[in-house]
């Protein structure tokens, strides 16, 4: 039988070393797959999805690996493509404000290609300094600007694509606007590797903003933090962030690095608004008043130095959390945006109900909650607890009208829920439609679907 | 056999003048239906939908018959579900956001009721008047706004739709964010009615902006207009509209309804521009001195009566296009925005090549361009010449790197050109996707596919 090494000569891995590190992502699953293949352009794509789509082999496209919910993991046996050798900027078409990428760049390195040229590539996933566009595009990625500026999918004009038997389609294009067919572009945003492999994507980019100015508002009280999210809208200011942490996230950064938060506060925004100059200020005022109305404490930053110090404490949270304990289960609920104090008590009781330790921040003004459950795996009897609390807090953003995920898709780790979701009809369309793209399906297996 | 009078009764009509009215829309091109179909809710349209599946009759859905290329005129002996029954605005969830509504809504009620509690839904096709949301959403409409605020595609959360076979499917919801499965809500969006029939419509709505400015740019000379569009984005200024109408356009207004006009200029830009107070007039200023070193005389209207008289000769295009010549080809390309320039020219080639009158007019921010061939369908050697003068524009249009569709859809009227925009395997994968939906070809039949 022809060999995968025959197809990409030089270009093809087997060491076991290699098939370890290239078998987990950070959702902290494993599978060990057979082959990594590190294609150099869409034709060589074409070619290992024709070998694996003749020789009944899975493939899994691979960005960095740094998912939440094991998009990127392999069926044991499969082949990982995986795009360090496809990550060219191909374009920057200012004229037109659009960029087209290969899928392997870096998402920072596209950001500080475009604002070298004044432009400005919205979608900022925390991982951003790693993740790869390919990646964010699979999972329709979003990050803290989305309240303002969407999430990838609202970028994403276009796609080169190989198909599961090695054929190349495009779709969409250069435009902002288009209504020709299906709109199989944002059918393949999000779906995550499973319906084909993205090779090439036309992103929307825009003017960057001239300037941009930080806040830090402490509440001793979170309903008061909760009540600024309605009040800051209903000024007209849309901001370009509106983060959220609660006491227990704060006291982790605390203890991990400390800013100088104070310990007793329940709640933090941090606020971030952009646009010309002199508007950004007079935003800034507005909030500041709105938040100190409502109790807060606040802290203006206005140059890039000052506002990096504010944001290490949103960014130390995740190292944070793991020095609290040594498993983290991350959820990425949604509720709609009126209902986050009505799901933060939730949350509570839920955690009281387990006897488990929950934190909780994220997206206030999306309603997009990152709820940490912090636990042992090792300790086989709390580790039940969470996950019984997995479920229970499932239930809660459903009844109150959220879904599962907002932004890290559904993998291999919330796959088993899938179902609580979403109707067996709905998913009976799904896997239909999976089936049109991916006959033989070889293409991400075990993912989404439960 | 049973006959569809026996599952609505009382709600169906087969009376000739009624399916008469019934079988055209604005594209002007006419089928005659066996059935009209009035459901009040979804359990209804879900058992018209049954008898189709069953019996292998095509059902059409109908908003107002307001679209422009063919997407509700039925096949001979077809159902028409009209959803003049089905027009409630169900919620305004003010706290989360969210409108929800049935299909029959009228775009401009819902406009009126969002505004009376300072809320607002973007989306403005020119039929904003009498066009349904339904419509809208089976077409992805767009409508001046798009620039800023996108078209209907980034405001539907979530759909309910009744299938093929009858059965019921909820998408989506009221969260902004999702990433669970497939994103089927937006390859519904769009589908003109050739995937499902949507029975409510999850909306998501934004704070009313506090204040709108508008102004009038007339420019001597078209290429200055042009040049002013990206000068304005380089502000870090996105207006709320962008409006172009060609020297024709002016011309043709000034005769139909004068509004003062001067017949030499060569282009008018109609710029809003809205956000909070103090923010807005600052930049119609900025813009205004733009305009103003390109040679523009400007006009500026700040309250609701005076911006309304600067928006009348846009609004009078469409009339008075007909005043001009009996029969009006519309077409709706778009090209990257910085290509307009190229086009516009292409567009002049185009009508000396063929001597015939083209009128363009459109959003100029997106690069979506009304072209209006204007001509008489019974003078059949100029009518020939119209029609190679479509396919050109077509060319050029995709040799730009355009789309032959930006808000209109395909329907009957552009389905003859689909494949010279999309390639074999592209249309391929749609026509697959349409069996998973549709497996007996009773949903809109010989729309979008040649």
């Amino acid at each position: 039988m022809e060999h995968i090494k025959d197809i990409l000569p030089g270009k093809v891995s087997t060491k076991p070393e290699e098939l370890f590190c290239y078998g987990f992502d950070a959702s902290l699953r494993q599978g060990i797959p057979s082959a990594v293949v590190r294609p150099s352009n869409t034709d060589e794509v074409s070619r290992v999805a024709a070998f694996a789509y003749k020789n009944k082999i899975s493939i899994i496209p691979r960005g960095a690996g740094s998912g939440m919910t094991g998009g990127s993991v392999p069926l044991n046996g499969s082949i990982v493509i995986s795009f360090e050798g496809m990550s060219r900027l191909i374009d920057i078409d200012e004229k037109n404000m659009v960029a087209v990428v290969e899928p392997g760049i870096i998402n920072a390195h596209l950001q500080n290609s475009l604002e070298s040229v004044e432009l400005f590539y919205p979608p900022d996933p925390a991982s951003m300094e790693f993740c790869t566009i390919g990646g964010n595009v699979a999972e329709n990625a979003g990050g803290p600007r989305a309240i303002k500026y969407g999430v990838t999918r609202d970028y994403v004009l276009g796609l080169e694509v190989v198909l599961a038997d090695g054929s190349v389609v495009t779709t969409g294009g250069k435009t902002f606007k288009g209504v020709v067919g299906y709109d199989l572009t944002r059918l393949l945003v999000g779906s995550e590797g499973t319906l084909g492999i993205i090779t090439k994507v036309f992103l929307k980019v825009l003017p960057l903003p001239k300037e941009i100015v930080t806040l830090l508002c402490i509440f001793p009280e979170m309903k008061n933090a909760v009540l600024a999210v309605p009040k800051i809208t209903a000024l007209g200011i849309i901001p370009r962030t509106l983060e959220f942490m609660d006491h227990d996230a704060i006291r982790a950064v605390e203890n991990y690095k400390p800013v100088g938060l104070p310990l007793d506060a329940e709640a933090i925004l941090l606020i971030e608004v952009d646009g010309r100059h002199g508007q950004v200020s007079e935003e800034a005022e507005m909030i500041a008043a709105v938040c100190a109305s409502l109790g807060a404490e606040i802290k203006i930053a206005e140059d890039a130095f000052s506002r990096k110090h504010l944001w290490e404490s949103r960014r130390a949270i995740s190292p944070a959390l793991y020095n609290m304990a040594p498993t983290k289960i991350n959820e990425d609920i949604v509720v709609p945006r009126g209902r986050i104090p009505e799901m933060i008590d939730a949350l509570r009781g839920i955690a009281q109900k387990h006897n488990i330790k929950i934190v909780n921040f994220g997206h206030a003004g999306d309603g997009n909650i990152h709820v940490n459950i912090m636990t042992d795996k090792n300790d086989k009897e709390e580790y039940q607890r969470a996950t019984d609390a997995v479920k229970d807090i499932f239930e809660a953003t459903l009844k109150l009208e959220g879904t599962i995920s907002g932004e890290h898709g559904i993998g291999l780790t919330k796959s088993p829920y899938l179902g609580m979701e979403l109707s067996k009809e709905n998913i009976g369309l799904m896997k239909a439609v999976k089936n049109v793209f991916d006959p033989v399906g070889i293409l991400n297996p075990g993912k989404i679907f439960p």
